[in-house]
């Protein structure tokens, strides 16, 4: 049976483990569980506005993998697409929440998991991206393996064949390779791509990539790739309990710049906020394009940050209130 | 036996759940316990500042009912005078605590309460207010059903009988009953009241009261109700952590606007501040008038927001090391 | 879209709210959050297992009722049948754990909830029902309004439309109705039903049926409504702590007495025991009739009493090994 | 204004810190603080029982001081007879809860408290124990310092001019006193005392007697001091988690020895059970003597231990559930 | 600079994670975090009752890596042995408590861990072992990894060596190899061996000994590997949280079988507890021979599994306590 | 056998008891458990960032005792020359975090702890400074009592003695001892000292020294003491969350005055900061003199004001980052 999905993601997702209340790891004797990756991240940022979204991965059949799939089905996404295996691992990182001038930092334990050994052909393409309107990973994927490099690509040529729109996030992890991997990797997977997403500082690393604004940031990227649209995201930090946020887009049909409100926002989590930016702009652009995307990309990604966890308990009505300029006082 | 009340009190006091950590409500896994409602609120403010206390609602009795007269006997308000049935519910709220962008939300639960089937003549008036020498009670109260209204008009036909000053706090509530109901009622109870506690959005939105400033709002609704004392709350949002707060008064007898210092709030919990500042208002206007009512009002209150819950713990020294410019080292 | 479900269940879902650690309410700080209800927790009993389910209430659009509806997709249950109002309001429940000599308690507050104010036509039920194997409802559901009563027949009358065997848990809540209107309309419907579940007290208190052994009960039952399967499930409760629980299943079909196990219990929760075993009889009577219906239902129930919370969060593995005697060992 | 009390009680309060979950204190990153103490324990058994309660002490004014007085206010008990200090401190006790074979442990770090310190005539009896039909105190209250003796003396002969009954618990407590030094003060308090309660152990240690059966050691006691009651509280320990508790009381007046069921108790904090005996007594006794003094008391006492912390949070109707073997089923 | 320790130990030891209150790892929302593994579990018993002790294993650089060697020097542990990398990862795993008829589970996530991949040389043995009197390592070092069993049979030969007595207990563990490279590896370490710690089941195991008594088994164990002793230690299963436990001890040069008492345990925790008994019994013996050795061994591992985590938090004091009868009543 | 430390402190360490999350004490049911004290706090920073250190204190052979050599022993710390009695107790305090215009407060419990009555002559100086380069203490210690005095000033003789620099931090408590009563006892050790560390206030408020500049006072200590080093931190506090923190320190060999940069703090937990000051200076001191050691002061005191407890968990990386100017973002 196909669910006909409007996005599906394809990735890895992981327990996530973080002390409560600013504590040191080393200090640590509860640790707080949420399950998160950026295209599980994004596929419930998409789920929660309204999309009908599949989440693929490959997961462990133990109970951390079953957590996984739990933590994500209660968001109403579709996991039947999910690879499971007896063996390997499920991919576990740390995070420790900072205060200036200590910043937050993050430890990831995720080698040889499930979906890093993942081979090609383990997924049943033809039934998983059935009716997709987009198909979205990031530059994690490929480079938790060469085999889930090679899995990527299937699965990016498949979604084109499938008509979906491929979408990417460059997400440079210089833990899992090295930019000049990277960068090959994801210039053969860009040339495919029809939306791509990234920060001025992944565009430099893995393209090598500098412009002299953020506006000809995306111009380059859109040009260089055929894109259909170039969108970054763009934090100032004065502090690590206070940032500013937004966001810009190029759109190559209509040769235009979108932007987003900037907003303050008071940092509970910042830990997935490209991702539910991705999702915002997902659902944006399904309805009414870049102009929308961008916008509930940003007012997504805005309330994601003050809330605990990778994933966005949001919803659209939040969303909008956030962009009519809501203000704070107490909704009751 | 009676207890000769500084205060009474009259309204509802509910259950309120709140998930920790700024976890939204859908996150949550556990959720802190707390009791608040106006009239309990301002009743503690009062109490813990030295009057002498009587607060009266009606209440369901089991253990929730029960939660709530303990947590007002805690703060050594006397409860002798509540209400009790073995039907009817406990009402209860649920607060989520926001970040910038996301404001603080809140959600009732509050319907066909014990309180709100409250009908008149249920409380023995003369002799709970046997030697008060005030009667407060809020826009809730009426708001809450036709029979609360008419036990409301009741309190306080009663406690100008007793001679006591009937305070009021507008506290308008959209969810319980419209601008046009609101204004009928409580332009009755207006009439009848002697120290009116309101916000300039309340003032606008029950009595349609608009006025090129906060001073001369305050003027009018002292003449247009014949008050001794009419006051309201200031609160600037900069962002949802980080707040500004004072208030001012006006003083019919000397015809004097009152003022509080501004104080800069790190706010860990807003829920109640009003309800504190007439606390601590009654408190200091008992001693020396509105003058010091207005500050140990926005002293009090300005420390319940740095509080988590809708009580105020705070003790007199703490107000007035606050008044005095205590700075912000450590307390040793 | 239909999922074609196995298993259709319908009634309502509460929030749960209960002290941790043995902490009477009187007592709470916080709150531990569950979600349960009959027939959720019989529909995720039977989900875990493997059986396609359905579950139908009706709910608010809000936080708490997303929860509901979140938790019950969390183990992969189909919500999408689900009624949505902007009224009404979430049920929710209390629950004490104690210890003997004190029996744990609870205490509802589910008055005027979304589901109680169900009308009739208000689901699809012919697009609900489609292909279900079984439909599911406890005598909770009709004792919560009459119009709730009016559903809940519409929905056993669909289901034997539809081909979907009716079960039924008698479920008899005194705070509900009383025994003569609980047996008015209980007899409607277990004389529509093929499975019925019960206990020994709720036999006598619903239908006045009294026997010399739990043997006959079930035949009785199952003669007098003319049923496939009526089971019992059988407590003994030497302690708070500790008990010995097991059931029998009358089935019609092959005149057998069907047994299980007797397993002592260390209680860790056992509100939603009889449920879990609706869940687990359901996923064996399917594969293999009452006589692995009535071992997987008690397999799945006694795992359940160990684990907090409404729901059996454990898997067809964890039973069998349960029903192989896998014993109390450390499982590495 | 005097409240006119059915009993006073008179002790110390402590902060009491124990670590959850089965934690040693050298592994304990939090505490769980509750507040207690025989005098205080028994109040608020007596007080949730329907007394009117007063306890007298001395506190430090300071958050700690005011916590003992919260928490003895939360439960209605009249706290305005307490002496307050600027100076002192206030005692603390740390408790590790075991499972068999570790005991459950206690340390007490309560040298120098403000009650401790204590002078005569701090207190106004006379006010105090106006109107009083009962005043209690322990073996606990003399052994803290010499001036808290002469105190408790003081006080002693003042309840018997008030006509108030004087109820004392041995608590022979070793760390404080040596048993020749108690049994020299214990002495002349029991010579002035109406109830005696105590166990058999501390009868042996602090005045020496010993019997072939605990019905002799009642009889004794009361003969011994010229009692009304004796009454002694009897405890097997098979294990840490499980116990069996009852008492028995010899009356003077009827020469009736009475008895209470045996509880098996599932013990989830045993610590002041003895206390919520001698609350449960003295409200049984009060209505109706020593028979229904040794049920209620020890109906108290048996859910005393099902609670965490000193206190006793039941109901009168709580303990008549018991007292009538309500059973173990769900209270629904 | 040397410690000259009494007791080296060496192995694995792992950042252990629990959802606490018996929740399902799929339920968990929070993990307690513990540190734990069979040679540093036995080093802390060691180290608690007063023998000098090093610790040496192998970590990653990491806060995970620095949690590890912290908890080991909480307890006086000399660390200054570990050998330290940059790679690599620290092993997890998790436990779930459960209750009957559901046992207690472990998952492991513990490949190639920074102790798996040590290499033989890596451990400068003659510095560590100088002067030791015991070293111990388990069954689990030599299976974790080919290079682990080289090191470990380094290691046995260096304590050879050094005149410390090599001190092994069996611990098989399936996942981690199979029952024919156990017994391959094991007998050839066994041979070597001067006190052996084992089960009657893992004596089957790995080694194909079974026999008619317990008695048997040890003195076959010493038989065949010439071993000064051989130890077992023996556990009832009544339920889960209800075990009873002792051991036995063959004695080669007394040719003695030695006893302890047997407990009833109430069992929090039971992991540790062979390791516990490793820890004591090396205590008890080198202060008097194996009868104090099995006896110190039971009384610290019955107190062990009393204790939440790995680790015995207990006293020299505490186990003669246990041993001498000590009894259930309140430590005061 | 001697450790040969490069820092030996020797002061009290206290229990330290606070609530969670912006509670006040009087709220609280939970306390978080910490360990903490001027001289183990500076400790355990030099530890962490690679000095050998023992710590010297007098405790109490208790949980509570051990609890505290625990927490030292965790970082490294030698506790070998701990004094340790059956008497007396440890000393506890508590902590409320605040939040403006809310200042954090501390109340102290820590009379007539085992460390203030210990007496000269207890610890063996010439084992404990054997070969050290630092020793440190504040004027706490000699504050705690006359006893504690007397060897605070037999310590500083002994340290002279040993050629260990004899560093000081003024550290005056006004809840222990007069202005008068420091001065006196403070200017005999400062005479003595090498390294003195300071604030403004309290050169004030000990030494009746006030100067211009916060340059003409570290000048103006040096002259005065004769000293190598005076150094002061400094805070300025626009909020409680918010501070700014820096440090000067002048040099009497170079005639310099050593500066480093001015942090903006987010604040998590301020106390203990300037111990971690004296940790991080005499690290760099050591190393590279006083222009590494102000900076690395500042560094690791920046770090520690993001960390909950007295003790600053970095590493030496940790605050290179930060003096580096590592900027904010996820460290991954």
């Amino acid at each position: 049976m196909s669910i006909r999905p409007d996005l599906v993601t394809f990735g890895e997702a992981m327990i996530r483990l973080s002390p409560p209340s600013f504590h040191r790891l080393e200090q640590a004797t509860t640790l707080d569980v949420h399950v998160g990756g950026s295209e599980l991240n994004a596929a419930v940022a998409a789920a929660r506005l309204g999309l009908r979204t599949s989440f693929i991965t490959r997961l462990t059949r133990n109970p951390l993998g079953r957590l996984v799939e739990n933590r994500a089905r209660e968001h109403g996404i579709d996991t039947t697409q999910i690879a499971w295996t007896a063996d390997d691992r499920i991919g576990t990182y740390y995070v420790e929440f900072g205060a200036s001038p200590r910043a937050n930092s993050v430890i990831y334990d995720r080698s040889d998991s499930a979906i890093a050994r993942i081979q090609p052909k383990e997924i049943d393409w033809n039934q998983a991206l059935d009716g997709a309107k987009f198909f979205y990973t990031s530059g994690i994927t490929p480079a938790l393996s060469a085999s889930a490099a090679e899995a990527t690509l299937e699965a990016v040529d498949k979604a084109r064949e499938a008509d979906a729109l491929v979408c990417v996030d460059l997400n440079y992890r210089a833990r899992l390779w090295t930019q000049s991997e990277a960068r090959k990797v994801m210039t053969t997977i860009a040339k495919k791509t029809d939306i791509l997403f990234a920060t001025e500082e992944d565009t430099l690393r893995v393209f090598g990539i500098q412009e002299s604004s953020y506006e000809a940031v995306v111009r380059r990227l859109a040009e260089t790739f055929d894109l259909r649209v170039a969108a970054i995201t763009l934090r100032e930090n004065p502090s690590v309990w206070r940032n500013q946020w937004t966001a810009i887009a190029y759109e190559t049909d209509t040769d235009t710049i979108h932007r987003a409100p900037t907003y303050d926002i008071e940092v509970v989590d910042r830990v997935g906020s490209g991702d539910s930016f991705v999702g915002g702009f997902l659902y944006g652009y399904l309805a009414e394009g870049a102009s929308k995307g961008v916008r509930y990309g940003v007012g997504m990604s805005a309330l994601k940050q003050t809330i605990p966890g990778d994933l966005c308990w949001a919803t659209v009505e939040e969303v909008e209130r956030v962009l009519d300029g809501g203000g704070l006082r107490i909704v009751r």
